[in-house]
């Protein structure tokens, strides 16, 4: 098969290896072995390569610049990111081509970071750091997070995974999905936010950006979580208003966050952001680990060739119209 | 019985209140009736009270600043704090009347601390909120946890608890202590930091400040710490050399810190501590639980006087020359 695995030039990401297809290639040998592989980081070797590809491996953000282009034999395309919102709109992408995401690949560090941000909350980490910030040494006693609340929207990978971490701490958690149903790490699932916010003393987003879930935590059911409640985002920043957000950390309603994710990114010096109280930020790199991202994205990548060389369904594959 | 509640006042920590008590009394009703007690926050008021005392409750500051005192019918002395290396030297007190710590107290919240600085580690949080201070949006991509190696020094009730919890994790925990054995958290347990510095990704320092263990992360063995590791003290900043962790986060040999203790306390302002990078600080709060510090200290308080008025060894008793 014809094989192309695309990457960005200079990214902060994980590049796409010849080393990392290799390791991959000796953990897969029933289906890694004759194809013809190439590597590129240009638009030149991108549209070289798509003349004749029958499978693309990219890099989300390298895709979206590239798009839209021709590939004649394309038969799926992969991307080494569980969100592909910025592939929208979705007309660009070769139509009648299965767009793969690769979910599997971040809960477990998803999943720490989940329940790190918990009890960086519960401890008053965020408010610590602006006092250290201030050189200023401050009585903040937080406490144990047993018992508190946490609301997670979203249950897919990522919210459910730290969904469970939380319940191994003995915290109520309350899941916010689509569809009704038991999650193992919930004590009880509900499908609107709206009815998981008054008594919530964290709330975590861990949900795609949708045309559906845009702005999802508004101003006002911001003003209905609890006085010194914390929030959580580790989805994408377009999921909560975010001047909204900031608003109740300097106001005080809000007893702290901590937020991965943002609008715009990378988040220009300057911003507001940098200088908001009790608000720990990390710059998008909550679900990614380092060490195995890139051996993560091609072994699941290899399952889902397994399927389609099978004709059996693809696993990983994504729903322009559902947005995951 | 004659029993004295001594607090300090104006403080950041958790004063004793009537409240308190009489909360706690409802749990202990077998050891809790029929006691003559007081309360106080001043040196005149103690003074009143230890000519009658037969028990002291104390908050440990309170009664470092009150040193030394006489109390003829003093029968016992519980302080609220587990460390009590500021009373020392002992002759100050009262001869012949044992001296007795909360612990018990901090395991649950102290356990929590430790795992949250453990992940914070692991997902770059020192150097995130290093990068947020100069605005700057950088690539700082972490790791899982699981298969990292921590070195946890004290395998106490803090030590013990936060071991348990990194080996939920996939943690690989190495435990120092005196004595040699199994510990249920722990991979491996020593008997010598020396054996648990070399591999250590992490290093917890949660052992009590005694003469045994002032300055023993010293210079030297930081530097036997691996390029990168990371450094957590929830014990007493006494234990460790503070300048030397203070170069060795300047110039990069630790990949970042999360401290609790200090020398001094409070930490002043223009201290080179505010500035250090990679280092997140909390101002000794880490196995402070204030929803519950005062309850569990007071029902551990009243365990005591029932083995007192029953003639059996006190659980908590305070051993001045071990230091713990």
């Amino acid at each position: 098969m014809r094989i192309h695995l695309q990457s960005q030039a200079s990214t902060h990401n994980f590049p796409l290896s010849r080393e990392d297809w290799q390791a991959a290639c000796t953990r897969a040998p029933d289906v890694s072995a004759g194809h013809e592989v190439t590597f590129g980081d240009t638009r030149e070797a991108f549209e070289a390569a798509m003349r004749t590809a029958e499978a693309l491996v990219s890099q989300t953000q390298a895709l979206a610049d590239l798009l839209p282009f021709e590939a004649p034999h394309l038969r799926m395309i992969y991307c080494t990111s569980a969100g592909l919102d910025r592939l929208a709109p979705w007309e660009r992408l070769p139509q009648g081509v299965p767009v793969l995401n690769n979910r599997g690949t971040h809960a477990v560090k998803a999943g720490e970071y989940g329940i790190m941000a918990l009890l960086m909350l519960a401890s008053r980490i965020p408010a610590c750091t602006t006092a250290q910030r201030e050189q200023h040494w401050g009585g903040l006693h937080g406490t144990s997070i047993g018992g508190r609340r946490a609301t997670i929207v979203g249950l897919g990978a990522l919210g459910g995974s730290i969904a469970i971490h939380a319940r191994h701490f003995g915290v109520h958690v309350t899941g916010v999905r689509r569809t009704p149903g038991e999650h193992p790490g919930c004590d009880r699932v509900v499908t609107s936010i709206d009815d998981a916010l008054d008594r919530a003393d964290y709330l975590v987003l861990a949900a795609p950006l949708t045309q559906a879930t845009r702005g999802l935590l508004s101003r006002e059911r911001i003003r209905r979580l609890p006085q010194g409640a914390g929030v959580v985002n580790i989805g994408r920043g377009g999921l909560v208003d975010q001047d909204a957000l900031l608003d109740a950390l300097d106001d005080g309603h809000l007893g702290g966050a901590v937020l991965d994710v943002f609008e715009p990114e990378p988040v220009p010096p300057g911003h507001r952001l940098w200088t908001t109280p009790n608000l720990v930020m990390t710059p998008h790199t909550s679900a990614d680990d380092k060490a195995t991202y890139n051996a993560r994205s091609l072994d699941i990548f290899f399952d889902n060739l397994r399927a389609l060389q099978a004709g059996q369904p693809l696993p990983n594959l994504f729903d322009p119209a559902r947005g995951y």
